[in-house]
């Protein structure tokens, strides 16, 4: 990476730094026995995710007004409460369930990693996740973020550039002293056309163990790292 | 108080939570010695601190665009460095002394108590300083802030409404789950009209020895506290 280091981290979470999967498999597992309803929770985690993006492409393209990720969460979870024949299922069992994405356990290596980063560099969020839900989620994980900035403040989802250039005038740093964190490619182009530094970190089971992530080029990225802890050697932290 | 006790706690932050006219006092005084410059210069931080509120209501009033605190700060520092007669002095040493408000000690009781009251509360900044501002204050100073909120967010200065009710919706708490910590009668007046809790703690000092604070009636907010241990204790955490 070029000899100039970043003043500031900027983190993708979900996926990159909390294991949304298996978090998610377990609250829903929990719920179906809670309900003694057998269902393929596996599919299910996979299909409330896979509504996320399509969700927020919405907000992006101005056919739903801005409407926060619990929001967005909560209507896809609905929709897919129906289509597993779970429909005597209170509003406030919804709710908690749907808070199950502020409940996501870190990968083994985020806390450890994030306390060398935290030493060197001003580390914060930069999640579409909304500020509450990732509020909690450190809370309870314990992620020492300086601190919280999510898509929400500026109304706009990654990978519009409005989110990491904002991220950076928050920060009061250029685009070029912020280096983006993240374990999806698509993301780190969209932040590096935008001007941002960009980290890529291999998160080989997020998807599932059938799933493998999307492919990386070589040199693409700024650093490539196995995980935070690498990520941290390579930044002298 | 009431028996319902809050979700969340919004701080306001200079001095409530940090000393701000030692602190400025102090790097005013490196500044001075730097520039072999002899200046009453506690006059100076107060002259400094005394065109914040002003600066701010030509915002609040639109007659300034949006202006953030540094740079709020940085127009009255410029004005006061040439109404002393100090007119040589580099745009990096004008911008290094302007950053001691990042720079600012907590009060002693400060980082024990928010301590205390983290592990019962999400507890939150709720200034009009910029988010770099409070950042990197939190960092230097180990504030341990769930999150970083900032008036810079919603663009409105308190005592906007906008700003308590904006911060209540990034939390996803009602305006009465949430209560305003501050040591300063007038802003606990405009947050319990938005709708907040209010607790008063006392800072005797924060004007310095000769101006006391401001008078407060008895009843007048949720909590009356000392200090941020009183205030732990108060609130049961």
């Amino acid at each position: 990476m070029s000899e100039l280091l970043p003043r500031a981290l900027a983190f993708d979470v979900f996926g990159t730094v909390v294991d949304w999967r298996s978090g998610i498999i377990a609250e829903l597992r929990e719920f179906g026995r809670a309900h003694n309803a057998h269902r393929d929770w596996a599919a299910v985690a996979d299909t409330w995710r896979a509504g996320y993006a399509p969700a927020m492409d919405r907000v992006r393209r101005g056919e739903l007004p801005w409407t926060k990720v619990d929001d967005l969460h909560r209507m896809i979870l609905v929709e897919l409460l129906e289509a597993v024949d779970l429909l005597s299922v209170s509003e406030e069992e919804i709710d908690h369930l749907n808070r199950a994405w502020h409940r996501l356990d870190p990968w083994p290596d985020a806390v450890a990693g994030l306390q060398r980063l935290r030493r060197r560099y001003l580390i914060t969020t930069l999640s579409n996740g909304n500020v509450s839900l990732l509020t909690n989620m450190a809370k309870r994980a314990g992620l020492p973020w300086d601190c919280v900035i999510s898509a929400e403040m500026f109304r706009r989802y990654k990978p519009d550039r409005e989110v990491y250039l904002g991220c950076a005038e928050l920060l009061d740093v250029r685009p070029d002293e912020l280096m983006l964190v993240a374990a999806h490619p698509s993301e780190l182009r969209a932040a590096r056309a935008a001007g941002l530094r960009t980290a890529y970190v291999t998160r080989p089971l997020e998807r599932g163990p059938r799933r493998p992530p999307h492919p990386v080029e070589e040199g693409e990225f700024d650093i490539m790292a196995t995980d935070f802890l690498d990520l941290a050697d390579k930044l002298g932290a």
